[in-house]
């Protein structure tokens, strides 16, 4: 190993520890290395920043060892660890909250910095639903667009199917080298090699049920917008939806017979104002502009101030509750900059005493 | 005949033949009532208003003969005449402009005074559609509506079968002696004994092609909305919706899969702003109200001036153009009183030189 592959490798060893970091989303991911400079620098001062906040004990920080297994393991399936802050991460990614601040890709890695929609949907699809699907996938794909899913029976592994000649990118709740569910093997090894296939754990891991709906807000994060082909009430293509709604992404959805079941989520969704989607135009309408045009450009805010006042923490806390309320909002109540307040409420998630949900806002934890 | 019938049948007379004048709607129907204090009156003055508002030739009015030929047409098929301003005539109806100002009822005429919602959708529907539409129709009965359609095969039929328990109209694009489509001739009777059947046309007129979009506009006027149920694009349910938004109605649509031909023009109008219908709370949710309290109780408004000022005929043809004003910006423009420049207005109407559209509005004809 060479002093250069050495000092990467302490660097992808240190930036892993901190991702995988309890509390550590995308953005305290962002404004830590912001603030300290380095992974390793952010990892030394956690203890101490965590304590200020407020938190008995340090956060749980995975070790050397952990570490490096886990990046021993990625690396002898082929696949690459993108961490938030990589040119190759994907920006609309690291722009959402609660979303992980690490990557494993299998894969083509550049799709991910191509403008993306996600196509998703019923598992149990009518041949109908499926075929619109794959149309649909063929579409957008000619319009340039990456489509991403879940690789699941159904709507999703149609969209997979009809994507594969332009590029798709399957989302799993387990880890890139764990396909799920076996029937789709084949398309799996298809999106390995034509197209790529992403999660946020580590090698080996299979996925339990509380790993879908954490899935889907990397399906709705990666994406531009989320369009639900067939889906009935209460499915986890809702879910999608509404991450995707509460990500600031656009929501379409294809309408059916009120007759139909698999069409009542699709339609709840329109009566909600998601676009209604017949056929690609309407996707390229609602999206008014060239593909390559509408990718979102916000990166997370990072904190500028390397100074937190000592009665900011006690103020913050007294002024948060339930109701979700912004940064700005927080900064005027407190009479702090707001990359003071930013960099405290940071300190205070650590602490487990607060907590960033949608939009950026914080909430007493 | 007893002096009173006659005076009745004398009034009647008169009433029909200004309704059946060229160029008279329901709001200069209304506005000569108001400023004559009768129809006969009216009918006097017409020439002379005509000449006024610079028409060389007086408008066709019909002869006494021929108004007694038609109530007595009538009266021998049982069906009873409604002139606008009779407190039986169908207020939402007369709220609209280019409504007719008489309607020929066969059946019950109590009915047109209830809240009515219209269903309507494609004559070659299918099975589904026919349910949906039948069970649509039979909810929204029991909700206290009267159901409105145009006796069409297909939705239209599905629709009045679904309610001729709790109240359904047919408006027929001929005389009401003049059912259509032959195969519909046991719904039409079931519908003149428990519901009612209604046309602007005298008994014996036969439809033809322009008569359909003609009655199309009685389907949504006397509607305080329409559903569309499955219309191709460029159907005439479509129209009959077109009307509807025009009329200040609610559109209704039933959503269908892109994949379905019939579907297409009823997720047009949801995604251009109809209330998605999946079943009978949907139309309630968007009614917001009981039954009985979301009626439009707007009247057209009666000219209350009985003066028109010379030079106003020219002033206001001068300001008349292809686009459409209202009478206030008219009034605003031309510096006279709005009741001036309604009754103005009334009389370049009558001459053929103005006409009103949509909404009250005013063109050059």
């Amino acid at each position: 190993m060479t002093p250069d592959e050495d000092s990467s490798s302490a660097a992808q060893i240190a930036g892993l520890r901190l991702a995988r970091t309890e509390g550590v989303g995308p953005v305290t991911f962002a404004n830590l290395l912001s603030r300290f400079g380095s992974a390793q620098a952010a990892l030394e001062a956690l203890p101490d920043l965590a304590r200020r906040g407020g938190r008995p004990t340090s956060p749980r920080i995975p070790s050397v060892a952990d570490a490096e297994r886990e990046l021993q393991r990625g690396s002898s399936v082929g696949a690459q660890l993108l961490l938030s802050g990589d040119p190759a991460f994907p920006t609309p990614l690291a722009a959402t909250d609660g979303a992980p601040p690490l990557l494993w890709v299998l894969g083509d890695v550049r799709l991910l910095v191509r403008p993306c929609l996600a196509i998703v949907g019923a598992r149990v699809a009518s041949a109908a639903g499926r075929r619109f699907a794959r149309e649909l996938a063929v579409g957008l794909g000619a319009a340039g667009f990456v489509v991403v899913s879940g690789l699941a029976r159904g709507i999703d592994a149609a969209a997979h199917a009809g994507s594969l000649e332009t590029g798709g990118v399957a989302v799993l709740a387990g880890g890139v080298d764990q396909p799920y569910p076996p029937e789709n093997q084949d398309l799996y090894r298809q999106l390995a090699r034509q197209g790529c296939v992403v999660s946020e754990q580590p090698m080996g891991h299979e996925a339990r049920a509380p790993d879908f709906p954490r899935r889907n807000r990397i399906i709705s994060g990666l994406s531009i917008g989320v369009i639900v082909v067939e889906a009935e009430l209460r499915s986890g293509s809702l879910i999608t939806a509404r991450l995707a709604g509460e990500q600031g992404r656009e929501v379409f959805a294809v309408p059916g017979s009120p007759l139909e079941p698999r069409a009542r989520g699709a339609n709840n969704l329109i009566r909600h104002g998601a676009t209604l989607v017949e056929g690609v135009e309407d996707v390229l309408e609602a999206l008014q502009a060239p593909a390559a045009a509408v990718r979102p450009t916000s990166r997370p805010p990072a904190a500028t101030s390397t100074q937190s006042p000592d009665g900011l923490f006690e103020t913050l806390e007294a002024l948060l509750s339930a109701t979700p309320v912004s940064p700005d909002e927080l900064a005027r109540a407190a009479g702090a900059p707001v990359s003071a307040v930013t960099a405290a409420l940071m300190e205070l998630c650590l602490a487990g005493r607060a907590e960033i949900v949608g939009g950026g806002l914080a909430v007493r934890a």
